[in-house]
């Protein structure tokens, strides 16, 4: 009944594919990133970078790596149309191959919204887990407007995207040792590493595992929309060399 | 961790505490359904109106019912700005709620995106299964502006919501009767009824069980979205006297 040509492609399916074609090393600071490509007016360019550099800084975005690109027909497999130009950031499935390549049994789970109070994480208050959506769940997250990057960045309270993985709890030692090496390189990210058998943020973990949340990728993006800027943004959607993107 | 008060609530508990709340009895027309509300301005009340009954007369809704509110502050737990009023459309789950009360272990299992092509239904291109998901199947499909209503309407092809639930093969024949005594009281909504142990629409159903795909009732809200009239959606959101509904 389905024609062969045209299956049904789960979130999951698109991260794990991603997550096999990364090759960044952080420990050598160099190979290939996952990315997401956000799509705005050139006349909304300067606007828009001042916002994603100051998300960035303010610690609620993956990584401090940014690439604009101008004056393009078209990058990877995004077709810019005219008088639009698009920005370049890294995307969380970075950590995750990460992970992935030294070894530790990573699986994304769920992407969802925190709520931060203060500067410290809350809990979840939206979340969708990505084996059962073709959508993705950060497309689906933003287009809702549940958040507010803006005032975390300004107030330390509101609402940001973010999402988890979880790996077996033998793995805790490795991971943490990936995650310092990660920051060292610039990828500081983590919002919370929970305990083995403990919730994260409000969702049970499964059992002998332990959960990771990562800030999301799109914060920046959604900051952007917050000021009523129009943007697209494709997540999981490009792989780009580290050493074509610019340092925050 | 998580504060008591706040749980996160799948799409899958909101539907089950509505279908059993339902209280419409098909065979003698009364009772209670269960009903999507949509906000739109004062201004654009006759326009979206009229694309609502077109829509609906095109067999692209659930259930030939419709009432709109002007006037009032709000509706049940929606609350409408000045200058906003509502219109109340039978939402799908009411055709779950009529199994369940029949004695049919229904089970809702996703909304999505079919295809139809002159006019019969080939495929889904997406789908977001209720257990996994905090955010509304339809609104997170709706935003994605992933419909042709509109076009379906006009020429027999397009895309429109619709979603699936699946009951155990054993049911079949008192199935086949609910939906007819439903389609007698002017809840003709089924797009497609699986055959046991047989994907539905390029989506694998769990063994011994028959799915059903009947068509979302949020069409009518996309096919105004679809012409540039704002709108927006409570979808789960309220249960209504049948007495209270006109007939399109």
């Amino acid at each position: 009944m389905t024609p062969a040509t045209n299956p049904i492609i789960f979130a999951i399916s698109r991260i794990e594919n991603m997550m096999y074609q990364v090759t960044f090393d952080p420990s050598k600071g160099s190979g290939v990133i996952a990315a997401n490509v956000s799509i705005i007016r050139d006349s909304d360019l300067n606007d828009a970078l001042l916002i994603f550099k100051g998300v960035m800084k303010s610690g609620l975005g993956v990584g401090s790596y940014i690439r604009a690109i101008r004056d393009q027909e078209s990058f990877g497999n995004i077709r810019l149309g005219r008088r639009e130009c698009a920005i370049i950031t890294p995307c969380s499935i970075t950590i995750d191959s990460v992970l992935l390549k030294s070894g530790v049994s990573v699986r994304p789970i769920f992407g969802g919204i925190v709520q931060i109070k203060k500067g410290v994480p809350v809990r979840f208050t939206d979340i969708l887990t990505y084996d059962s959506t073709t959508i993705d769940p950060i497309d689906a997250l933003m287009s809702q407007e549940l958040t507010s990057v803006t005032d975390v960045g300004s107030t330390g309270s509101g609402k940001i995207l973010a999402n988890v993985r979880v790996v077996p709890m033998h793995a805790r030692e490795r991971v943490e040792g990936v995650l310092e090496t990660l920051k060292s390189a610039n990828f500081d990210s983590i919002l919370f590493v929970g305990e083995p058998n403990t919730e994260v943020l409000g969702v049970p973990i499964e059992r002998d595992h332990i959960g990771i949340v990562a800030i999301g990728g799109t914060n920046p993006m959604a900051a952007v929309q917050e000021q009523g800027i129009p943007i697209r943004t494709q997540a999981l959607s490009e792989l780009i060399d580290i050493d074509e993107m610019e340092m925050v």
